[in-house]
């Protein structure tokens, strides 16, 4: 009992056309809709884009690597998506992936996507990695908070960082995108006007963070049951956790100086969403919250996944669920010469799998937020 | 900082067409998309049907009322809209919204609708009545149940029940529609096919439901607050809800005989869906599982809107979150010669908003999940 | 940074005597308070034993078992007991168990207590047991639905239903007690005044339950995540949970005839908590809710554990929370002549451990609800 | 069916003496125990301390103020304590208030206290008062966050800060407490030991704190129902909530110099609990986390209501549910040369009721945490 998308549907010359698909791509002769291939697809990142791309008027889904599910009907990992796809999930073998595929999603563990990405750019794939493989400049950095032995220097830093917001102009031609995570998209999306211009203090930031459960992904740990994490709340990782350097090397590239963050990270009773609250000291304390807000929105005026909130208006992590977008309201403390700023993402779609795609939309010359949720369900 | 929406970009001439506009209405010239309206904009039910109308690719929204609100901007009320609707809400009119909306959605509390919906009808519009004022055949059993003075006996005669699975055919043509709420949805989708075919004993229905506290819409009472409804479940309205009399019009109707429910709803820590087990003695104690989910899926072969799960699987609520799809799941009990079926619906799309579009859909001759999410996203 | 309980600063010579401890045992010099060990202690049973014994003013533990965290201060397990208790847990050895102490109460995984209860018999401690193991007095029965080769016929005979609303005498002199969890108790405790009394058709029974989601213990699965169970309802195990047996088996005890119950499992997104709504055909059509009300008072006048709530009251969850009460509400239907009785406990308390607790009491002579909370915190 | 309270069972002369009851009050013959009055007893607070004072061994419930339900038993407003109190709420009476109670807890919204205390304490009653009203040193202060015209002056400077851990010995004479709230007691609880030992920068300090939903009380907003709170988590008055001038006045006493604090307060999707992350510049960098929790232990060793956790253990609000405990853990971050320090209450125990109780035991010369939960149930 297979339902016609009412997107779908709607698909024809028209679509294609606007989804720019006339673009040349090596003057291959294209299929009607890209090619894309998921590897990971049975955790929490893979059923997000799976569940997105189904969606998607450009795409379609070419392989479904799950490695222990190998042989498994999707439907029967996700019944509820049972009626909408009938794939089988597969083992990884590079050369199917790049047979079928022109895009590769890594929705993989750390530590997996450097060894797949570099043969699958090889055979001419694009790919965009969900995990910490390709987001660091320095490979030391990598391997001291993530270990392992990198030989994929030269790939390495070639990698775009996937965050739209910030690296728009390189993502429109990348091979390789390293996507952010949840934790530094909130954060790096609330800080980038204030380090670009020079407002804050760059080492008086502070954010703290509040993360729903599903950041810990669907893997089994005491900490991540209900009876655990219910009716709770508690910081862990508190002065160490690894998304602190990946922060700080963006903050500092937009600062043009090197920024130190202090993180702590949260975990809330709820399964989707996230907050961050962040403190920075002004530099002139003579400005209010309006005119940091017009900053903002001037700051983002490009940037269809941020919206910036009316003054006195703080962001709830519900009005971004199921969304690619990052709410961000803000308020300036003149008593103590401070902003702070609240933003809000769901952590699996803007924090992860949205972003991705949005990446990849970019990428393929299409609209950036092309098959990306803008409006959540409510309440 | 208004993004456009990827399926908005996608409208042309190709999706009307689709969408057949070419319908002739009146043989008046129509404005490209369908003009609707929206009484009682700013409740839970409201909300959800500017969300998802304003995805749809038919219609656009003529009118916003919203009593109590009249003069706000829309996304004043719900600022997670803000950057989707710049519409303001209007005070109620009957001249302004039939001069403007070709089709008017009433998601006003009960005991209103029926003053509002005749002179729509006069004027030409085709109502939707999210209330529970058009869903009785009998209007004596509504003043029984809802008090009021009717005097729109022939207005009510003519509405149509808006299940699209039991009146698919009826809707096509129907002016006025009174479209059922979550629990006669979950209810009547889990009991039809046994009553129709006559399976079980009309007189052993027991319907156990559990519903999210949003079914409370957004009035303020004690038992809807957080610290109330939190980490707790109970029962309300015991043999005495309102909603029976309403499912057992329908039931009886399906069953060609008197039929008697017996009905429970519960209050469950959660903000969205519906579960609802039914048990139910079967007439032939030889039936299997496997047997009943081939009836169930023969029944429903024509519903995109229902997915009938495998045989062992029972649908979680969560996997309808957000969208306007019930699953249905069920086991035969040979010891007990019982079935128990399990529905599921998200109680705000499937059971109320959602099903009213999906109700307007075959109104207007469009693809009955047109502009209806059918993939909720997990977790 | 240990601070003296509140109760153990009251308790003195006044306590004592009043905890009967003048009751002869064996004839040994006594030490101050009744000895108890607890085996399977790093387990939600028996971090739950070990909260409420340690504010028990009759007993002291002298033992903690667990198996895998051997070596390990349960302190360090659960900090937020640290304060209160400086034990380590320790491997199971029947010989330092038997030697230390004189109660044992297993909260081990079915299976393991008939490993364990013989030879602590033997060396003449008493044994409460929260599996399945002593709960059956048919070994048959426990081996089809539990499997193992049980040899321990003898022993199993003599075990005690723990349930102290239906068992109270047998269990002042038990040696060996089978404590039921909670899907039974929250049941029969619904159920008993029904059959007791032959006021409803024994095959007529339908209990639809719904627990919270620390029922299915710290055991890691996918179901029990986060991420799973928030915002989500389910049932499950439909037509074959394993307590079904246990329940019929007392049922029809009570009824001296076999009932046959139809058991239908829900997880309800919150920690802790269990509601039962049971449904039964009224034998005499004539009683009305206020007659009913008056027979379960009656029923109950002896049990402190089971709370009565005045007509058209259904009890919360919520309001049984971190205490050993039952509480019980109901709603005959004269339109179907059907009972519908609704009972709350917590899971964790009245569903397992302080029902363990409350049969040792009974074991000991003393108050029943010695020790025990009467009354949860709200909300 | 009342039941003995085991607590109850074992009252007796021991316990009288114990509580001290030998302090001559005004000569008087006393009642056996100590006769309390609770004003405002049917909202949140109000519910809090009725529950604790049941238990409580030395105090007996002697008044129930309830304005707007006046004439209905407790029982009926709270059904899970009608098996434990059969006292009916009465309207507010000085006279009758005076007459029957040696103590009194004012459980009234803020502006309602400096009305009563005044007459109270002229007719020799000890007021503990839960709002804000007596907590400021400064009346203007009070006036300009929240209104009213204080005529109250000396009786206001006579009142001593109702936080034990900071004020016990002015406690232990005090004729009026101005009891703290929780966003107070989390946030001063951490800070002390920094600013009593002038370890850190007076002017850097942040406090982002994490509420639960009870801390908004019973009353009837949007914002606190279910739906809305659900899966969320948003900041609310950033930068202007009115408790920032009472932690100042505290901190600032405490530092001997005026403290600034960036407070933020955020809603979390549960009931109880309340976490407060606190963030300050250290003077001496030197310091490590080891040594840091050893001037914690220290500062707090003569408070049984404070835990300090081991290196590297960070509090879970869940801990402290239903107890009267404040759990503090930290991390010096030796990069940022800042203490991160993370405190957990629960907001209507220790944050509320329960150290208002703990003040009045210090007030009667009793043991500080008696008749209060130190142990919470888990999960």
């Amino acid at each position: 009992m297979r339902i016609p998308l009412s997107i779908g549907a709607i698909a024809g010359p028209g679509i294609t056309l606007m989804a720019g698909r006339s673009v040349a791509r090596g003057g291959l002769t294209m299929p009607e809709k890209l090619q894309v291939g998921i590897v990971g697809a049975s955790g929490y990142g893979g059923v997000q884009l799976v569940r997105l791309l189904l969606d998607h008027p450009g795409v379609e889904i070419a392989f479904l690597g799950a490695h222990q599910n190998a042989g498994t009907p999707f439907g029967e990992l996700y019944p509820q998506l049972a009626h909408r796809i009938d794939q089988v999930c597969e083992a990884i073998d590079i050369e199917q992936i790049a047979g079928r595929c022109e895009v590769v999603f890594l929705a993989t563990p750390n530590g997996v996507a450097y060894t797949l990405a570099p043969p699958l750019l090889e055979r001419g794939c694009r790919v965009f990695d969900l995990s910490a493989d390709y987001r660091f400049v320095n490979l030391a950095t990598y391997q001291t908070w993530y270990g392992g032995e990198r030989q994929d220097t030269a790939v390495a830093r070639e990698a775009v960082y996937g965050l739209p917001e910030l690296y728009r102009e390189r993502l429109r031609t990348a091979r390789l995108v390293g996507c952010p995570g949840c934790y530094p998209t909130a954060s790096l999306l609330a800080a980038a006007p204030l380090l670009k211009q020079g407002l804050i203090d760059p080492r008086s930031l502070i954010i703290d963070a509040k993360s729903g459960v599903s950041g810990a992904g669907r893997t089994l740990k005491t900490s991540s049951l209900f009876a655990e994490a219910d009716s709770s709340v508690a910081a862990y990782n508190v002065a160490r956790h690894r998304h602190i350097p990946e922060i700080e090397q963006i903050c500092s590239e937009l600062a043009g100086t090197e920024v130190q963050v202090q993180f702590t990270p949260h975990l809330i009773p709820m399964a989707r969403g996230m907050l961050v609250t962040l403190y920075a000291q002004l530099r002139d304390p003579g400005l209010v919250s309006e005119d940091m807000l017009t900053i903002y929105a001037a700051f983002y005026r490009q940037s269809p996944a941020v919206q910036i909130l009316a003054s006195g208006v703080y962001p709830q992590t519900k009005w971004a669920s199921g969304t690619n977008t990052c709410f961000i309201g803000l308020e300036v403390d003149p008593r103590t010469e401070r902003v702070v700023v609240l933003s809000a993402v769901d952590n699996l779609v803007k924090g992860q799998s949205g972003q991705a795609i949005q990446a990849m939309n970019l990428n393929q010359g299409w609209e950036e937020m092309l098959g990306l949720p803008a409006v959540g369900f409510y309440p």
